[in-house]
């Protein structure tokens, strides 16, 4: 079987941290791009935390630096949780910038989709701006896009807003461009990252499991506070889990569109289960996980990762 | 102890007749007067559901019109789920109108309100334009309500729109300002009503209780389409729930706050649990139901209706 | 001829306490009670200055106290505009309360239009919570409302925001409700208000005309911080002036709709000239003044307010 | 004195054509670029116009494609007003496409601006998609814009809705990420473009002057059903005056904030001459125009298109 060939949009951050090693330590993928944006903390940040994650793990995947902020709204980062460099707690050595492009993301993204001899899948695990550029200023790469599989939104509840997603919430107007674009889409919000969790047992074996589980233990001792006892959420894994075991999944095709304009529910995903909306389908949303299967492969993913 | 005096505000409504009974044959409520507003079906029509169940029930409770139509927004029912004329299924007899007051709704609370030397309890399972005209008109009433207990809004997803509870989203207008009145305020909404179920061998139950039983079973059968395959939602006897067995849920008292301004999400609660809003509580939020506590409730309540 | 009966709903407020003296020194109009309402300063100051106001003019009109807030935005007044009373500037002498009536506004505008003989026109020169009220508590007066005749909105720009007039972006949601009402309306707002100047040659020759053109001299002394350079705007005397002279104005039959979601122009009413909206006509609104004949027709006016 | 570089952004339509002829026929102005994007009609038609335009005036300026549709909301192009080819009335000779660059739209400013020696000045006289996109995705760009001068946009009434003009209104979300840039902007919109007349008498002069002349003529028989009779307004010439004679405007510096959540007022320009939004000058405003010197100016400028 050939490597499904990817392109990871990220802001780590410590679950894109996680996530980002599963994909590059899974033989089932090849990481093309990685790009950058705006979200947990500063583009700067998010930047300098992907080559540091890259010299750490010894991978050579480019790297493009996409927007600095929303497409409308000004950036609110989430360094409240992520810590003030985005990944507190782990001693990273420094990199250097071999692997950044002089490319913004968006131009990296389009000469990769559009150089690529099979359909490339976008993967963001962030705001979705730097998408939504692409889509935007070259809509030639749909031709070229397999499908994308975006952590993001839910289908009841939020953690940026009261019923609003961080990753959606942040840029809701570049959210609504991407659920518009007529292109497949996979939706792994809330209601499957709040259960795919990492408990303190399962964090416990991961410094046994060489270099890489040392590293992502030590960040989740400094996650949230520290605060293990119920459990980490990988957030960001679950659209690699996707990708890798869609079988854990309960997966419903239905319509999700964007609140933009709520004083209260701007960024809000409506996943119209019930069809109140009247559109047809336009993703496949993760609703549901089997929570001993993700916590099982989570922990043999982590294992791959030497 | 002495009774409990009530006002309940109402649109039979199938889920409305069910609740109406189970206050009204209840030893420890005192119904004081019902009121109506349109909701489920128009004004005329819940009000003559309400004589119809007055005059089959035998209780001599006077009955006050109230709104017409909500607020600000013009009135979408929901004669699609309850049918018709609101209460298809049963053959009531034709009522008079003897206990049709000729105050509206609002005129009438206020008095029944102002002339109890008890604090009165509001009952509303119907959107609340009729409370908040009478919050607005007579702010003085405020000192003599112990409480407002009522059926309507969403910790989470909603049933009239994808985010928005049917009651709430009706009247959006009506539903801030009863929210911000400062009154104690009972919220219980989907997160209870939807697992208030009433299954089909309950159901089959029914006809042996008596008259009342029997018209509940029929109503039942009509109700959603007749679909009982998986139970039927009693929303509206949840607020009679907390009032005569609170027990039964799981209560959190936070923020409420009401969407007015979405596109797609206006009418949608925002049940505040984590404080993203800054605010403090305003409501006790029923977030969830034993459901076999309130299976059982619900047969012995319905035993009691003779 | 007969005089035309009228109920005024006001705020006083220096421009109210002009037009009021107008309405009630004029031979055409026969005022039969005046409600107040919060707006320019609170409830209780303009009810005071309303009570203030009858003294000095000595006449006894009826006076029922409205509502003290918006129906769902929080009050904002005036008070920066109008000073802290609302009307700084002229020494009043002491009211007692002989003319304000126990009932509140909307049940003694309810009673005043349904007794009486002829239909009566509404005079609003405040924000539009009463009218809304009424409106919606008791449909039934609109049998006898002849017309609504109100000082408020704007066909182009605001003078609370940047596209919002005072009395329509303090109330949005009471302002949508009487325009969606189906009576007969007449908009004098900020079109004309700004135009309806009384300069200061005019303002000198007040004095001479008796006390109430010194109470009015002295007001406008303080209007504004005093400035009385470019001429101090009669918003209210507008509404009076469609009474008494409508001839001074262009008059167009149009679609009014008031804005309530933008983030900056909740309160903006839409003054559908060119027929974008698709609605038909329910306003007639006041766009142009002939000033010149405004500003005699103000000092003849005020001339015979002895 | 050197020519000053600008590129135009457009998408013509009648007034771009005219407005285009003048800048390319301008020795004060050098068109460095000409990009276009979807608006008054589609994208295909507006750059068929603008190579047809070229080679009719037998100018070599490059031509890059942007935006086929706004960045949120769906196109609603003005082919009522247009007519459906968006130049309907004159007879152009087909062009080739040895001018249309393989660079959509943002690359090309992208390049042109950073290629550039001196600062360059963007001249968007259609909706503001192109200009959003290359102010996020190329930031960098920033540094060598000397000023945006733009048509669009109103201090009072618009000519899209109610409230709002056409080019801000078909893509609010741009023009918002345009006034929010932190770059030197100048703003003529309906303010001065309902006053910049060419009146019959105006129009019947332009066939002597030569083909452009001629075309221009041929044009505005058919421009919004040939009503000539209060003149026709010169929109987008208005952006194109401000760069070649100032002096025929007043103008001020203000605050101006697009509207992007109204439910009828979305996309209306909040030009804050009375400080109510407290933010800082973002914009020079163009309040009001000499008429007569727009005459004559108009005049002057078409006789030098030979």
């Amino acid at each position: 079987m050939s490597k499904r060939p990817i392109i990871i949009d990220t802001d780590p951050g410590i679950d894109d941290a996680v996530a980002i090693a599963i994909a590059l330590f899974s033989e089932e993928l090849d990481v093309r791009l990685i790009t950058t944006v705006a979200g947990n903390v500063s583009l700067d940040k998010v930047t300098y935390n992907t080559l540091r994650l890259l010299k750490f793990f010894g991978k050579e995947v480019p790297v493009a630096k996409g927007a600095e902020a929303p497409l409308v709204l000004p950036l609110q980062d989430a360094s409240n949780v992520h810590g003030k460099s985005g990944m507190e707690g782990f001693d990273f050595e420094e990199p250097d910038d071999h692997l950044l492009l002089k490319e913004n993301a968006v131009n990296a993204m389009y000469r990769v989709i559009m150089e690529s001899p099979e359909p490339i899948t976008l993967v963001p695990i962030a705001p979705l701006t730097n998408i939504a550029l692409l889509l935007k200023l070259y809509p030639e790469v749909k031709k070229n896009i397999r499908e994308i599989v975006l952590m993001g939104g839910s289908a009841s509840r939020g953690n940026k807003g009261v019923m609003s997603e961080f990753n959606i919430a942040t840029d809701p107007e570049a959210a609504k461009i991407v659920f518009d674009s007529g292109l497949p889409l996979v939706m792994a919000g809330l209601d499957v990252g709040w259960k795919a969790l990492v408990l303190p047992e399962d964090s416990a074996k991961l410094p046994a499991l060489g270099e890489v589980g040392r590293m992502a233990y030590c960040l989740f001792q400094k996650y949230r506070g520290g605060s293990m006892k119920t459990g980490l959420k990988m957030y960001d894994s679950c659209a690699m889990a996707y990708l890798l075991k869609p079988e854990m999944y309960e997966i419903v095709e239905t319509y999700v569109d964007v609140e933009l304009h709520g004083s209260m529910t701007a960024g809000c995903t409506l996943v119209d289960l019930k069809g109140y909306l009247g559109k047809p389908s336009n993703a496949k949303v993760c609703l549901d996980i089997n929570q001993e299967m993700f916590r099982q492969w989570f922990l043999e993913r982590m294992a791959k990762c030497i």
